[in-house]
Parts: C-alpha cells; sequence; structure tokens
C-alpha cells in the first residue's frame, strides 16, 4: 500500500474476524515498532505480544471499559518503556520514543491489510499499575499503550482525517 | 512509496539541498500530521511553521547544538501541545498524540523523497522555554517538537532499522 494512503485513511478498526495474523506479519509489525527515532538511539521500549484469548481479555480488563476491543482481538501488544534504557538526562522522552513505536506499527499493520486500535493506558495510572501488575513488570518497565490488532470486520472503514487551516501558525503565533 | 519501505528504511537526515518543499507537499505533510489518532479525538496539538532562514536559525539556536540541522533545512515545523485541548482527565496524552503527529509528518515526508530529522524538545524543559520565549506562545501551548525538513543532501541515505528478539516478549514478561 502507498504510503501517504496508510497515512491519510488509516482508522481506529474496533471489529475484527477470526483471521488469524501470520508470524511474517507480526515481525513486521514489530520491526516497524523498532524502526522509528528514540531519543538518542535509547531504544528504550520492549513489547508485550499475544495470540492467547486469555490473556487478551486479562488486558482488557486491567485497562477498563474503552479497552473491549481486545477481547475480539487476534493480537494484542503492550508497548512498554524501558527506564533502564532510556536516556538519563531526560528519561521522559520513553513516552515520545513509545508513542513512536506504536504509530509505526499501527502504520505497518494498515499496510498489511490489518486494522487496529490505539488503547491508552500511560498517563492513566490505574491502567498502568494494573497493567504492571497482571505481567508482575519490573519497577523499570512502564506500561505505555496497548494496541489490539486484527483483520477489519468492515475492510472498507477508512479514516476521514482533515485538514484544520486554523491549528497552523505560519512564520510565528 | 510503499508504506513499509518508508517506515522501514526511514533515517534522520540532517544535511540538505536547497530545492524548496512545495507547497502542495506542505500541505500533505501537515494533514498527514493531522491524520493520526489522539486521545478522544482531541486533535491537542498545533504546528508553527516557517521556510524563513532567519526564523529558522532562531529555532535552532533555541534548541540547542542538536537543532543545528535546522540551518540548513528549507522548512522546520515546530509541534505544539495544545493544552486547552486536551482530555481533561489525563492531560498529558498531549505528549503521545503530538508524538503521533511528528511521526506522521516524518514518514509522509519520507514517501515525498523529503528527507527530516527530529529534533527533541520536550521534556528537556530549557528548550520548550526558550521555544516558548521566541514565540511568545500562551501558557496553554506548549512546545513538544521540532523538525527540520528538506531534501536530503545524499539521497542514498536509508535507514537500518534492526529487530531486536530481546525486546519481544511472548505472552508473559
Amino acid at each position: 500500500m502507498d504510503a501517504l494512503q496508510a497515512i491519510l485513511t488509516r482508522a481506529s478498526v474496533r471489529d475484527f474476524t477470526d483471521q488469524p495474523i501470520s508470524d511474517g506479519d507480526l515481525h513486521t509489525i514489530l520491526e516497524a515498532g523498532m524502526s522509528g527515532p528514540s531519543c538518542v538511539n535509547a531504544r528504550d521500549w520492549s513489547f508485550l505480544v499475544t495470540r492467547d484469548p486469555e490473556i487478551l481479555t486479562k488486558m482488557a480488563e486491567a485497562n477498563g471499559r474503552p479497552a473491549e476491543p481486545l477481547k475480539k482481538a487476534t493480537l494484542g501488544i503492550l508497548v512498554l518503556g524501558d527506564l533502564e534504557r532510556a536516556f538519563p538526562r531526560a528519561p521522559e522522552y520513553w513516552v515520545v520514543d513509545g508513542s513512536i513505536a506504536c504509530q509505526n506499527m499501527i502504520l505497518a499493520a494498515k499496510a498489511l491489510g490489518i486494522g487496529s486500535v490505539w488503547l491508552g493506558t500511560w498517563p492513566q495510572m490505574d491502567r498502568v499499575e494494573r497493567q504492571q501488575a497482571l505481567f508482575d513488570l519490573p519497577e523499570t518497565v512502564v506500561p505505555h499503550s496497548l494496541i489490539a490488532f486484527g483483520y477489519p470486520a468492515d475492510p472498507e472503514l477508512k479514516g476521514r482525517g482533515f485538514y484544520e487551516e486554523d491549528r497552523v501558525h505560519m512564520d510565528k503565533w
């Protein structure tokens, strides 16, 4: 798929078919997640990946009602910030770096015909703590975001991105 | 350009030719920036855009030495978080939403043959404050990141993304 088409027509997909995602496509999605820039090239993230329906349900419940689509997903990825790898002078760049990884995975999935929805986790600390407890994560590993993936139940679903002129400021505020 | 190719071969480009970026391509880049997901669809960002060499130089100096490539860039975009639009229950999602906008713009540029480099700003508050002062921004408008764009001096430059097996955890930590 054309890159601009992938970016401009991406939509949040919340309903999925049962069709599984192949190992090859999973690898491509994760490789995309690892191909973004990161602060001082810290690559300060990890990925907790599952296709197990029981684990997907537990992940969904830990994130609350907006994460319901995960229960129908065939793949879930919990993106984690790795504070041990973060830039010591400004460790909060882990939030930026994790976001880049998420968006790259979502776009790679779109290019492969796979839908996804980003389920916000950080900075909602109740969600962060429940994911930490669910997977018994070390203190330096912080849940960033959860993404549900699967083949879209409605393959015609397209984003309706729009350009907001008043968000653009030329040369000055 | 193919979407996966754009994602997997993106590189940080720090040296640019003088060739200007057209209005049409600038519009596409900004539209890409506005086409990512955002928390509760808050679209809590703005874009301060310049092609003026004098302003590009001032922006570069406000961000310090790593922002030198901006002095050779033909386009600079300062991505701003708009706290008035942010999700009231968890406003810090503005950091995630701004990051998504940046990565979308970088990938759209790549698809158009335009190079870019992400110049980290937030959470380095000295940089944030100097950009705020330079553009006399309202308190609710927070500099997120600066991106330098231009046609690459070395058109052969390609990313060398790599897959790190030990960053992937199946089903459990």
